[in-house]
């Protein structure tokens, strides 16, 4: 019994997964720091993986680097994944609302991702891509602030799913 | 002339302020330096002073913390200020609509004062006092988290009403 429940967590373990895409660097060490420690709080609910897609420099052809930016974020998604795109056109949705989504998802897939573009968005084929368009807040914040608040957010999420008390 | 506009421009100095009124300390390194470092950015467009309100732990009555600390923000702000309360039930803005009311604000009023309450909120009395009640965003963020976030959209707003170009 405790060999089969160890072997089924460790399937578990390999397989389920959230998986964030940004494009770009964080190169602020105190940014970089916040986002570790959240990632960290993370993988005590749920294994949680960040790959960065380099951010391609803009040419007078606007779409040039969201286009090759594009194709490498999608490089990186399998046909199985749900993909959750972070973007000003998105829904919105409140803290609970989202708990529910994350929960709902990490039973359906097994992998969920989310994509958070550079600083001109993602191309066309991403959106098309995304099974579910998340907007944070009509604000627009810069890309890599964005990556600590979806961190804290999803933190956030495994907290309310485990009914955990949490900060406000 | 070149007296008198340096005479308008220290008189401008020491009466036009940003303020932030917050309840709680920031107890993260990290966090605490992108804020100061977000703050030191706006001191160039603007004076912006940032003022703490101790956070007064929580009883049985739920409303105690709140009461008090309400007490203490109120005695911070004057009858002449513009009050704008940051709050999950007020209304959400995009970027440049909010340089569009900052920049009203700084002209019509000579202190602006963002408040930013504690775990639970702020009082009734507090809500009273608001002019403008902004909604972040729809997701809960915790407070310490909004403090940076409010600064980022101060130092974007400012930067948009001076045209100046600011990374996404």
């Amino acid at each position: 019994m405790t060999v089969r429940s160890r072997s089924l967590k460790s399937s578990y373990r390999q397989t389920d997964m959230i998986k964030v895409i940004a494009v770009g660097k964080i190169k602020d060490k105190n940014l970089t720091s916040l986002i570790t420690d959240y990632q960290s709080r993370i993988s005590h609910f749920h294994n949680i993986n960040i790959e960065e897609v380099a951010d391609v420099p803009a040419t007078k052809d606007q779409n040039h680097s969201k286009n090759s930016e594009g194709e490498e974020i999608l490089k990186k998604i399998k046909k199985t994944d749900y993909v959750v795109l972070l973007d000003l056109q998105g829904t919105a949705l409140d803290s609970p609302a989202l708990s529910d989504k994350l929960a709902d998802w990490n039973m359906r897939y097994s992998e969920t991702v989310f994509i958070i573009g550079g600083s001109d968005g993602v191309s066309e084929q991403v959106k098309k891509r995304a099974d579910f368009v998340w907007q944070l807040s009509k604000l627009t914040f810069p890309h890599q602030l964005t990556r600590l608040i979806l961190l804290e957010q999803l933190y956030r999420s495994y907290k309310i799913i485990n009914n955990q008390a949490y900060h406000k």
